[in-house]
């Protein structure tokens, strides 16, 4: 019960970091007051919608679930109305809000995947899907190639957080366990290589 | 059976219009006859389609029903024809068309996510996504930023019909009243935007 | 029991060439290691995940089964590690391997269609979006009009294809052979169409 309480808050508190950065994104691009609620929508729940549909769990929880729609476009609206304060927020700020979002959304996808008896391997491929979905829309409504097929250690941190969560559970560790030990490693992975730059290789 | 022979008419009518305009839209944008079809398609069930994913009313009625597909390859088809005739059709004729294929798809997507037990709130999401979708399908296709993120009174104007009908059965009002009157909003807004040049608030 | 097997080779088949086209157009792009595992992953499984969604057949089996991704993901690394051999074989070498894969995907995406009992009409319309739907995510990922909408007779060879299929069962051919017909048919017409340069009319 307490573990139903920890994860459900976990979700949330993912969902509005991103709706967040969904609804700066949107600002950014100059999109009016719609096109920022919908991309606090899309960046906050998209990977989970996605992951939902893939593996079955229809409806997918944030649409089944009003909880997850109002926080997002609540988080966006708000993001519009004191966008002045929110882009004088620190990047490093942001980049860590951002990474602990990833964390909680591979880990949280890998282990749903897992509820609904997907393989392991595909189980660590909807963690992945869950925490970086949201950003492919984004960059797919703004026209613009995703950055996380680009460039930087983002979905390769999200898989091996994921990876670590479904190791875990194979190898007999407590459910809680493997899904802190997979919330820091994705979480360690992806700060790390913010701060000294790492990258995926690349050809050309 | 009156009522559903209705529905059923407005729905094949809202279809006929948003393939029209799929289908001049990839004309304007230098497809060839399969792009014209596939944009027909999408432009007219795309919006459909995502909604019945989302409420998980699967196979879609677009995939069901074998009618929605081919009147929408029918009015592409035609479109491709005699696109030097459509193309000079008013634009405000256009537009009040176009606003009508909204309102329709609005209200009776509310509707179909009401009749899924769909909360009632997602219900009116789901109506404004089965009016918008299929235009942000198109944008997607022709790379461009989906034109009802960034400008008009367009989307807005599907939420608040199918916000009335799903608030109208919500306070007991018959479903046919509740639909007209979605209707009529969604329509009265979505022309008077247009006609005085309202836009949502956007920053910068 | 035969057929099966048969059936599973075509479909792995199609896969891995369909993956090393993905992996290569990732590589053109400038994508990192990380997007070209993705975009051999859509190429090849894209459309079929699609179908799959659409008709129903949920989890879709690139989901269900985890030799699809696998192999998928295989064939991207291999491309990713010898690209300078892949780029040395001669285009024509790879037309003709292209028209095979979407020769396979079409046949098998109209009779998986057909197995989960949709109308014929839009059986043949599965078969298209199998074959062709991960081309389209590839373009829309890398921000490029869909080239199938734009040139070619791509998908009108996997859609003809496909009807084959499903005329053939209609009238009684044995699945067998309405397989094999509908392979034919759809890659003769690829073939010959990038031989002899057809297109499709287009307007202006």
């Amino acid at each position: 019960m307490l573990r139903k309480h920890i994860v459900l808050a976990a979700d949330l508190a993912g969902t509005v970091v991103f709706a967040i950065e969904g609804a700066s994104a949107a600002i950014r691009a100059g999109l009016d007051l719609l096109g920022v609620l919908v991309l606090s929508f899309l960046v906050a729940l998209g990977g989970g919608i996605i992951r939902d549909l893939l593996i079955g769990a229809t409806p997918p929880s944030a649409i089944r679930d009003w909880r997850y729609p109002v926080l997002a476009f609540v988080a966006g609206l708000v993001t519009f109305l004191i966008h002045t304060q929110i882009e004088a927020v620190p990047a490093l700020l942001l980049t860590t809000l951002d990474a602990v979002g990833l964390a909680l959304f591979a880990v949280a996808g890998a282990e749903k995947a897992l509820d609904f008896k997907i393989n392991p391997f595909i189980a660590t491929l909807m963690g992945a899907i869950t925490g970086c979905g949201g950003g492919v829309m984004r960059d797919m409504l703004l026209v613009r190639i995703p950055v996380v097929l680009v460039a930087d250690i983002y979905a390769s941190a999200a898989l091996l957080g994921a990876a670590v969560v479904v190791i875990g559970r194979r190898v007999g560790c407590p459910p809680a366990m493997a899904a802190v030990l997979g919330f820091v490693v994705c979480f360690a992975l992806r700060v790390a290589a913010v701060r000294f730059g790492w990258q995926l290789p690349r050809i050309g």
